[in-house]
């Protein structure tokens, strides 16, 4: 069988899985629907909106109280994710049968025993294609890893601890072969778009997992972050996502590339369109204790978020860019707002002036990316016979594959480097910042873009630096993203410029096209030390907070 | 220069810093005084001894009341050390001076202010050479790192945490080259030598710091492990060392072999000779949040040792060999002494069989070590033109350099060998035991010799496995040697055999010798899980309190 057969019998495979009922006669063009959520909005019941438009935390007491089914719930998400697929082709895989079988168990166990089976019973979720489930291909965009079922024994660990709380796993959403992009496309599904503007892309790797939540096809699922992959999806896709510090979530038994490469590691985190039902599976994961089944995670017990962050003023460190290239209009307006909302609140917002760039922090984590000058890759797409996606080498810098290193020691120097970034910028954040805050404290979290546009289309992904969001994988800080508005065509204008501070920012500014990203979100990065998970989802509660303010 | 002159330039600076009236006229043989301890007794005065005999906890009411003053408990231990290292060559650096200003400057401090500057106001700590001190070569081993005296912004984040305590440093204590050896032998010093018994090794490679502290040269003292390197000597000077998992304790700004090599790192840890002490300076730099000095630490709080250790009947798992080399009789004995106290304190003993042997375990160790081809160690050795120490090749399983890694990819193999490792002995541990125990829990510790014999000549390393330690480095326990017994040439004399399971086991039997190793120290291992340093010191206590019980 060629490439393209085996890539196309994915595809369709993915498609049988959808009632027939479900299937939409016509795909509109992203010209005619643009936005995919309020289109899909009129394909559902009023029950099935009301369902899929709850949080985890509004529906958990009406399952418990017996209100609304777990088959209902499933079955109201799956048909949402099946328009939303068919419009944003955002599934790697479907499996509503197995999904439907689990609910109607747990229907069953709740009629007989007058009880739920966890605090996640019957809640539906997602995840990125990196997670393993039983019976299930893991082939994260590679056409040489289709028809590979994951076997019981495989299953990842924190599958294990969400699905024995009851969550149901229904779909599985697509990453760029080797999650190695910004955006996602690969020659099994081709590209996901903006589940928010179809015409430009979903971000990545984590995208389709981000048009999967912001289309509101799960209220949580599951992504992985190397060098921006929830945070980028989650920014394009107007929802929430963290980026914890390495292994604070187990990794254990997903399926990975570069898996065992030990100097800078990928993350998995949570995606949602709630904060506060991220907030609560993150405290639900952690109190499972999953240093128990992964032993890569330290034993660090959750702690309350409110409790982490100090009473009264708060001061925020922004990074309003990178001195190479000027944001575009929307994010500058959204870190604009952020600032603003947050001094109307009595905060304070200083500048973050680290001794290390985002740039060089960023250039430690390409050279890890690229260490093995990309051999698996290679290996994985000619074991198919399929050409590399362009989109991937992004990545790496350039459009030709990484040389990779030589001696064993270039590698260990990687990890002296990022070593070196993180003491220095460790120094200047707990020590330096102290000086300017007048809290007799460090500054309590930093402020960041996520991104120099709302989003871009898909191949021109090799244009941008990806350093905002990259930066702090080097460092291994803990990040959530917050969204902050939508860009506005009519309000996002170009401005006019004669003078750049560099053939980048030249090049974007060019680039940039108020019409082709309106109606796209625009997050930013809420930033707390490394290991602070609950820090950053309560400076994101905070940040959040004066956002959402009634009135504001 | 060449490098002998520089190396006795060293060894000559080491004496020079002692005051001359501590200079011994002649140094009796080892046959003379095997035992270096009751002869240096003989040499203090009552007083010297009194204070030199007392654990930190007895000595800081002392201090804090001002019935001893810093600068005469330091030039208590002062005194003894010179007189120790005259004896086991264990300094790398003497800097007595130094000391006693800082102990005058407390004094000073105490005497106007009426307290202490902390905790460990006024108590002399000793350090492995590669702690970096200001002003202070930290050579481990290698001529060519000779006089490169430590600057301020290098000097050990540990150490920076203990002095900000009032601890006084004012010795370093002697390494093998690259710390690569379980006995201590370089070329800038010789060979030091066990502190019970002069002929035979002090173990390694933190082997001056056993020395020292078995003759309680300092109450407490500093070593590393990434192969053992901490319990060996432990066990062989009768101390207790703990070896924490990785980054528990922070690395940052030590002087390291490989340093920067990413997959199995080297820990910090101390040894003391009393449990009591160990356990309180542990609290103490857990407490200082030693993650807000080095990036690399997690914060896990400290956690009371007595609420990590179920009350009641425990149930220890018992490695009595490695089912190739029988352990030597003392040794034997020590786990059969260890194993019927425990029951007779009511605890239960079962057997330790895991999927994964210690021998599997440590191979993914050896492999690590060797993956640079020792590169670093024939660059540091071809600087200075000094020859490669043999005993450093041991611990690569060989008499020649190991070939190291071609491809990327084998090291990242390594990597994951031991995840895999980890994972089947976590599921062994934490599943399967609980079949086993009868209590409902998984074992609550491990109990495991720490080497074959009592100690050897050092020219023998290269006999010895030492997969009783390394396997835990692997698998990133936590672990603390707890001293059992001293080896008894009338008691532990040699069995008669005949038949043996490997050559190994016969060459070692034939090896034994009870009239050499007499008089030496055994300890053994108490094992906890991973990142559970204040269980691993629970159980330590338990078992040290079974064996010390009065009239048993």
């Amino acid at each position: 069988m060629t490439w393209q057969e085996t890539a196309k019998n994915k595809r369709d495979s993915v498609m049988a899985a959808i009632p027939q009922e479900w299937i939409l006669d016509t795909i509109p063009s992203a010209t005619e629907v643009p936005n995919a959520i309020l289109f899909i909005d009129s394909k559902l019941t009023e029950k099935e909106r009301a369902i899929t438009y709850s949080t985890i935390l509004e529906l958990q007491p009406q399952i418990q109280s017996g209100k609304l089914s777990a088959l209902e719930v499933t079955k109201a998400f799956a048909h949402r994710s099946a328009l939303l697929h068919q419009l944003t082709n955002c599934c790697a895989e479907i499996f509503f049968d197995k999904a439907f079988e689990t609910a109607t168990y747990q229907d069953e166990f709740f009629a007989q025993h007058g009880r739920t089976i966890g605090p996640l019973h019957g809640i539906p979720l997602s995840a990125k294609d990196q997670i393993n489930l039983e019976g299930i291909d893991s082939a994260m965009g590679f056409v040489s890893l289709i028809n590979n079922p994951i076997e019981k024994q495989d299953v990842s660990k924190l599958a294990i601890i969400l699905q024995q709380m009851g969550a149901i796993f229904f779909i599985k959403t697509t990453t760029p072969p080797a999650m190695m992009a910004y955006t996602t496309t690969s020659n099994i599904y081709g590209e996901t778009v903006n589940v928010y503007n179809r015409k430009v892309s979903c971000g990545g790797s984590s995208g389709g997992e981000g048009a999967l939540i912001g289309g509101r096809g799960a209220p949580l699922g599951w992504g992985t972050d190397i060098g921006g992959s929830i945070r980028v999806p989650s920014s394009f896709a107007g929802i929430y996502g963290l980026r914890g510090s390495t292994n604070r979530l187990p990794y254990c038994k997903l399926t990975n590339s570069f898996a065992d490469q030990p100097v800078l590691s990928s993350v998995v985190g949570p995606m949602a369109s709630d904060l506060q039902d991220l907030k609560y599976v993150m405290e639900l994961v952690i109190q499972a204790e999953p240093w128990k089944f992964d032993p890569k995670c330290p034993p660090i017990p959750w702690r309350d978020p409110e409790q982490q962050v100090p009473a009264g003023k708060l001061v925020f460190a922004l990074q309003s860019w990178n001195k190479l290239v000027m944001p575009s209009p929307p994010v500058k307006r959204a870190l604009a707002i952020v600032k603003e909302k947050l001094i109307d609140a009595g905060h304070d917002v200083i500048e973050w002036d680290p001794p290390i760039s985002s740039m060089t922090a960023t250039q430690v984590a390409v050279d890890v990316y690229g260490a093995d000058g990309y051999k698996e890759v290679v290996d994985y797409t000619q074991a198919s016979g399929e050409p590399i996606v362009p989109e991937i080498l992004s990545l790496a810098g350039g459009a030709t594959l990484p040389k990779g290193v030589g001696h064993i020691h270039e590698h260990w120097d990687h990890a002296k480097r990022r070593y070196e970034v993180q003491q220095a910028v460790d120094d200047y954040w707990f020590n330096e910042t102290t000086k300017l805050t007048g809290t007799g404290r460090p500054v309590d979290g930093i402020i960041c873009p996520v991104w120099d546009t709302p989003s871009f289309k898909t191949r021109d992904i090799g244009k941008f630096y990806g350093d905002y969001v990259a930066q702090f994988n080097t460092l291994d800080y803990s990040v959530v993203v917050v969204p902050v508005l939508c860009a506005d065509k009519l309000e996002d204008t170009k401005p006019s410029r004669s003078e750049f501070v560099s053939d980048k920012d030249e090049e974007l500014w060019e680039y940039y096209d108020a019409e082709l990203v309106d109606g796209c979100p625009v997050g930013v990065q809420v930033v707390a030390p490394r290991w602070q998970e609950e820090t950053a989802i309560g400076l994101a509660e905070v940040v959040d907070g004066c956002l959402r303010k009634s009135g504001s």
